[in-house]
């Protein structure tokens, strides 16, 4: 039996609807499909109606990553475990399917490890160290837990936070922010899925990402090296997740849109950019 | 083995700290224990931040509810099911409790009815109809789900909002926010719990609600229909659900103090106001 991972962005731009009346259709197929989502663009309004504006720590190699804070941490998950996990899984269940949201931390599905100093260059240049960030990086994924739940006709609907674990002791557990895009990798790894789709507000990876007309069709054709140099800002995290992917085991990742007629079926037939193990057999 | 089922009210003045750790203990000790709780208080503070300040129904009756539009529902899911639960889910992963959150919608585990037309009564006396607000009562509660948790050692953490459903059509399912003492009942029911502990910012039922030392110890020696009349506002509802509770088969509920040093085990020792089946034999 099929068993697919799909993504679904929180950036600006997506429509969920439609997108999820697929995603019910392709359950109600017979697929083992599970659901990750994110919910950044929304965090954002929230934060900035709740009077904490979002800040955002920049990397000395130009990353971007939300600065999370406790404060901050309670509204993401207000964001992404309450109304957007809820309202999919309500819409979800409107068509039939008994969707089940959960995030990282629940059952401790997604394990991993918080980062310890993060060096962060400000507006003046300077680079600082900032030691209690509640973010980090999913390492592992109880795949056991997943698959009660799709064995027993749930679809699981998956959300950061993860839990943090450091050793054995879990006094020391904390929940963490962590890439919705890697934790559906490691989650298709776990799974031996057969396919992960990253689906967000852009059409693929694109060579000059102001112009969706060089949309890089599949790593086969242009070599994974080019592919990871045209990604920038937050597709650096979508092809490290699809490579992730590949390397855990899943037969196919797609980079594409979560917008426009049948996105998911889009995607399953290569729109996109398609990574596949043969593109870099070195 | 025994089965507990606690509810941890979400009024102001609660500390849940204390409370989380000694339920970890419980759990620990190998007791088959499920938490449930709500978030009124913290709801209506985010409500005011929002910009949505939270309005009440007042039925002809005198019983006060939450005016729940789509919008509060939002809110309410934001704090319930995000905030919440997932701050309640962090705390017992960090006593080593392996702990996983669920509302009511997640795979249907809790099904109720929408209610219909709701009258209200205005400030100036005069009765309205309010037919689109998303409230309602829990009916059912899918203990398969919650077993299957416990079963594979992992404790299950359940708040509102429910999934109403209307006859066959998923398409009229609905999330609706329904009172989380009596869907503590439902499902303690449905478990064929031991006890029900019902523990808040209150100590039990008390003859005269502004003094402390009117407590009523139990439905044994006060008789229920002392302990009913008794019960306003909030406190009738907590009095439905034990009973509702005794109905479907649990052997005591408990109507307690979340506060206190060790407030669990003072419930379970008769600390509160005690519901038993013999105390109305009728």
């Amino acid at each position: 039996m099929t068993t697919i991972v799909i993504k679904i962005g929180g950036g600006e731009g997506i429509e969920l609807g439609p997108i999820l009346d697929e995603f019910s259709e392709l359950v109600k197929s017979g697929v083992r499909a599970v659901l990750v989502h994110g919910g950044s663009h929304e965090t954002n309004l929230v934060s900035e109606q709740l009077g904490h504006p979002p800040t955002f720590i920049k990397s000395p190699s130009g990353h971007e990553s939300r600065r999370t804070d406790r404060t901050t941490l309670e509204i993401f998950e207000m964001v992404y475990c309450g109304k957007t996990n809820k309202g999919i899984v309500e819409h979800l269940q409107t068509r039939g399917v008994n969707a089940l949201g959960l995030s990282g931390i629940d059952g401790g599905l997604w394990k991993g490890k918080r980062k310890g100093a993060i060096r962060a260059v400000d507006d003046e240049g300077r680079t600082t160290i900032i030691r209690d960030d509640l973010s980090g990086k999913v390492e592992s994924c109880d795949a056991a837990l997943i698959n009660l739940l799709l064995d027993s006709g749930r679809t699981p609907v998956l959300t950061p936070p993860a839990l943090a674990v450091d050793g054995d002791d879990p006094g020391k557990s904390v929940a963490i922010n962590v890439d919705a895009d890697r934790a559906a990798a490691i989650t298709a790894a776990a799974l031996g899925a057969d396919e992960l789709l990253l689906l967000s507000n852009v059409p693929g990876v694109l060579a000059d990402p102001s112009d969706r007309s060089t949309l890089i069709a599949s790593t086969a054709e242009a070599g994974i090296d080019a592919v990871r140099e045209a990604a920038g800002g937050r597709m650096k995290n979508k092809v490290l997740a699809a490579e992730e992917a590949l390397n855990g085991g899943v037969k196919r990742s797609v980079i594409g849109s979560a917008n426009g007629e049948n996105p998911i079926a889009a995607a399953r037939a290569g729109a996109g950019t398609v990574f596949e193990p043969t593109a870099n057999p070195a």
